[in-house]
């Protein structure tokens, strides 16, 4: 094995350190790498002197370690794996998958801290220049030799910190510590994009009104209330000298922004089995994917707000303005793109081809977004929601599933690997400021933030619904107000200071509470709350009535614009970027037939007849095309058209589509029970699991 | 977007320089970034100046570069993509993807060269200093703030070169520039395993003795003929003073290693789509799979023979010796490790814990043979060979499916990043070193040692065979030995001298050469051999014999020792690891009864029934279950048993099964025409594919 190594190291003459880039297929990973390794002193010595040995010996060394740490992550998600393959044989339900692999990386979290300790070696060496900036790349002059370093990250301010620093750091602990950018630049966007992707559309979109509500004014809300709950806990901590460092407003709305972005994950799974209301899993679902969006992008706008560079950290109007400004712009920005490049794939006939493609395009987004400088995940999101809508019926039946497997098992692997690093990080985090007093605080604010936004949102929302929200199911969105991956990397994607060092702490112990408690308690909420499950989501849309049978119009809940563009999308966007809609020619007048007959794919025109049965699970298309038939249209070739058209052409079908079902609500009143006790597998619903 | 920029550089303050670190799902690339990025400059003046946010900014600024740096490869793919369907649909054979990638990927080349250019900005520092050895990372103490630099590179031992390489390199350039360990740890696993898994069995195991003599006897030849040659040629070069720097023997031998793995995916992609003989197929497909892991074991064996640190390049007998048993060490150890995690899973019912558990186990026979010091990538070889032959007969047929397909993608997606890359490197890589008595007698040793590898191991291979390999499949042989990524991920991985850089870049032009030329004439070839195509490999298993109907036994094919193991594998192995095969009760004596029930899966009883169909795409299997009924045993209870039992158990039944199908051979001598008229895409054979 010594000699094996030599070979290997000798391999490796232009690339000295490997950085612990380490890595495959889709959990791509950059372990930090700290200093040398301290194991390959004993080898050194047998071998002549030459540096070079030296050098490469260490670099290999150090390539081990990476694979072997990396490795301690595989065998935690393995071991995650199956363990929840015994669980849902058994049909255990109070712990779901994140949970678990919390608690695993709980345990080798503990092990490495306590169990193994690995010194520190004396490897670093202090060089004192003049230099007035910090340049990225410094070259070392070493007995005429050039050695080329590249700035890793400033240590602190102060001479006397660095010393504790090099005492403290166990590095073992710092081998296993990810690069905070590797959550948000690798593992969020497969989760997020999964999200997007398998929106329940029909029914995220006749929730749509409620969603954006919950999503957008309500994460402002509890962004707001708890930051100012905060405030009010930092203050009183102020004044009894608990507080150690700096914590200004700012920071407060910051702490308040990152904990509003739900993460119902465990709560979802749950319903899904359980087959709860479909109303309530698609105003849960909706609203904790697109708050995950506005969360990123408000925090980012109150981190604006507050410049590194000038010290003031009171409130002023024109900053205040400016951040608005941005968080319009940055999220217009990443929806933009997302949805501009959702809808370009228009490719069939070979599978690999379209999965590679629909797979290249999404990434793109994401890099685009980037580059662009806005918000990448966000740009995910959308892409993912408009190729739900648009590119997904282009795609073959087979790339159809192709795509949302891979999409599901990227989102199955980064999820757990998220949450079995947050069960790590409880341990191996070297900088944690556990205070009781700010813990104590923000799970209050968390609680009160939450039904401020639950609470006043539904009482208005239920003024203009007339499927109420009852009360049960508010009492359910409260309780589901999980946090998980999103709060986790926007708390660590910045720990240098006290307060940012003192929110993450918080934070974990918040993640750590929410999906275990409240995680693990879902199925007793739903049992006490009266909330009926096992309910087939395509012949029920009930919104858990009790009032008696009733026909209902939902006419109220589809808001005019609303109509427009969908009469819009489904007449002439869908025709023209998918395979699948009424075809041009039915929905141009006569006289533009050349241009329609051009613009529409040969499929659409097969696929005219079968539209009634294949397109129940999108946006309310089942019935639609019983109304394009007999569209009286003023637009004119260039495709110009009124608002009032769109809204007049096919109001009654809608109205008549969205009502769908409705018209017999029937409550049984079931309660749940504990089906701990039949032992065959549930039979998976792909239009609920995608 | 300037003040975008802004808000996400602040985020940032551990994270100094994200190290270009941007990546997602499949593939994750590490970005060289060098210095600073010039155009953050226009935006530094309107802040403020302090150090922070400049740091931050040109953090941002780097992270925004890398995005897009990375979206030009991802473009570049999108583009093959599209290309790529138009050709299929149109039928044109005379260009694979991979040459497709590479033309990209050498346009975009000569646009980075010569169409941008970039000044590198004067940021670097030269710091002296007087420690003794390179440390791995250094402290710099800028005004008292410490900046944490990490070691990247050697750059040279004079101080001379030093201010060449700061004028000429081309920070663009630069930038696009991989480091070589991303091919090696992202790329090239999944493609190796992906070779691996989808090995096609039945014929691969009929010609199993062949198929190691190519891999083994004739890898070893054509490095010691190549490498013969190159000395010879580098010999005449100093005699000529063509050369300008040290090439020593061993540097021969270690270019003909790195040349003799042979990817003839272009070939075989043609074979596949045109229904080419499946023996001849196996033959290609199973020699250049094994070959790679020996060329990647043989010239880490050659390097650890010529220890860089002293400087004897001359012949040494126990060196020799050493390196010798270093191939077998880590060539066994590879093994061992991957057949011993490919058989671990036994896992069923849902489907994505399934996927995700074969994924992950995967990859962790990579990192696990990583950190032995073993090489990940023969190791993940095996792993793919034994996932196929057990594992996969535990997974759902879901699973299956899934496994197949999300493999399948990521060999695509790694293969045309790795040759669209390679087409970038002739134009962006900074050191090449064209010589043309080189580059002249490269090829011609490529020809002759891939001669000295076909035709006289065809030759004594006819002696022992009763299927002869015929003078036309040697010569297709012959032609088919292209070169590709793995002869590229062993090239670019050490350029450090001027040995290796003239090696990389004779290794580009006869990669490009063999895609493109080979790859491009197969047809041509096909055709001109008169090798018979739309040959359904079920029925037909002709070794390509025109000497008229004959009946053929294959006994001399299948040696005493593969019998012996195939039948242990068959009877024990097989019920034992999987849920296929044969019950143990069967194949064990009466009086291991309770043993056997115990070991035996139900589902094999299930599937005792239809195994005659069931299995035929595996080893041989088809037939063999009437064999395992009236077997007499001579083991006892704790399974020790006798070679000559197992030899003499079912050789009737196993000979007559091996020349199933053989009693026919009707030879039409078809003659390939180019079938470019005909507009149907062709059916794909699933067996086939994967």
């Amino acid at each position: 094995m010594s000699s094996a190594v030599r070979t290997r190291g000798a391999r490796r003459r232009t690339k000295v350190f490997p950085r612990g880039l380490l890595a495959a297929l889709s959990l791509c990973v950059c372990l930090c790498v700290g200093g040398a390794v301290a194991s390959s002193s004993a080898q050194e010595e047998e071998d002549s002197a030459m540096e070079n040995i030296v050098t490469e010996k260490r670099a290999e060394a150090s390539h081990r370690q990476d694979s072997a740490d990396l490795l301690i992550f595989i065998l935690l998600l393995t071991l995650t794996i199956l363990t929840i393959w015994l669980f849902k044989h058994r049909r255990f339900r109070f712990l779901h998958e994140t949970g678990l692999a919390m608690i695993y990386g709980l345990l080798v979290g503990v092990v490495l801290r306590y169990g193994i300790h690995m010194p520190r070696d004396g490897d670093n060496v202090i060089l004192n220049c003049n230099v007035n900036a910090s340049p990225a790349t410094v070259l070392v002059n070493v007995s005429g030799k050039f050695y080329e370093y590249t700035l890793k990250r400033v240590i602190s301010s102060t001479g006397n910190k660095l010393d504790d620093m090099s005492d403290n750091e166990n590095e073992m602990l710092r081998k296993v510590t990810f690069d905070p950018e590797v959550f948000f630049n690798i593992l969020l966007p497969p989760i997020i994009f999964h999200a997007g992707y398998s929106l329940k559309r029909r029914h995220f979109f006749r929730n749509m009104g409620s969603i954006l509500a919950y999503a957008f004014l309500g994460t402002v809300i509890s962004t707001f209330i708890i930051g100012l709950l905060m405030y009010g806990t930092v203050t009183l901590m102020k004044q009894v000298g608990q507080l150690g460092g700096d914590f200004f407003f700012t920071d407060c709305l910051f702490f308040g922004a990152i904990v509003s972005a739900t993460d119902p994950v465990t709560v979802l799974a749950i319903f899904h089995e359980l087959q709860v209301d479909a109303d309530l899993y698609a105003l849960l679902f909706g609203e904790s994917v697109l708050n995950d969006a506005v969360a990123v992008v408000l925090s980012s706008s109150i981190v604006a707000y507050q410049p590194a560079g000038d010290n003031s950290h009171t409130f002023e109007g024109m900053a205040l303005l400016k951040s608005f400004g941005m968080f319009l712009g940055v999220f217009s920005g990443s929806f933009a793109l997302g949805v501009a490049t959702g809808i370009f794939t228009k490719l069939r006939d070979f599978q690999l081809l379209e999965t590679a493609l629909f797979f290249l395009m999404s990434w793109s987004t994401f890099l685009l977004a980037e580059a662009c400088g806005f918000t990448g995940v966000v740009a995910v999101l959308f892409c993912g929601i408009t190729q739900a809508h648009y590119t997904f019926n282009n795609l073959s039946p087979e790339s159809q599933d192709r795509t949302k497997q891979l999409f599901e098992l990227l989102d199955f692997l980064a999820e757990n690997f998220i949450f079995s690093y947050m069960g790590l990080a409880l341990f191996t985090f070297q900088n944690h400021v556990f205070n009781p007093m700010f813990i104590v605080g923000a799970f209050l604010a968390v609680f009160v933030g939450r039904a401020a936004n639950i609470y006043p949102l539904s009482l208005l929302l239920n003024l203009g619904r007339r499927h109420k929200i009852r009360s049960n199911f508010q009492h359910m969105m409260m309780f589901a107000g999980l946090r998980g991956a999103m709060t986790f990397a926007l708390s660590i994607r910045d720990t240098a200071t006290y307060a940012r060092q003192m929110m993450f702490s918080t934070t974990l112990l918040i993640v750590f509470f929410t999906v275990w408690i409240c995680g693990g308690g879902t199925t007793q909420m739903l049992s006490c709350q009266r909330i009926r499950v096992g309910v087939d989501s395509d012949q029920d849309n009930s919104m858990g009535l009790v009032e008696g049978p009733e026909k209902i119009s939902t006419k109220q809940e589809s808001v005019w614009f609303f109509r427009i563009w969908y009469n819009f999308d489904h007449n002439y966007l869908k025709p023209i970027l998918t395979h699948s809609g009424p075809p041009l020619t039915a929905t141009l007048p006569p006289c533009c037939g050349p241009l329609a007959r051009f613009l529409t794919s040969p499929q659409a025109f097969e696929n005219e007849e079968q539209l009634k049965d294949d397109d129940s699970d999108l946006i309310l298309s089942d019935d639609i095309n019983l109304a394009y038939g007999d569209i009286t249209v003023d637009t004119d070739a260039s495709g110009h058209m009124s608002g009032g058209f769109a809204s007049a052409m096919s109001s009654e079908a809608l109205d008549g589509e969205l009502t769908y079902g409705d018209s017999e609500v029937v409550m049984r009143g079931t309660r749940l029970v504990l089906p701990m006790d039949d032992s065959e597998p549930p039979l998976k619903d792909p239009h609920l699991l995608f």
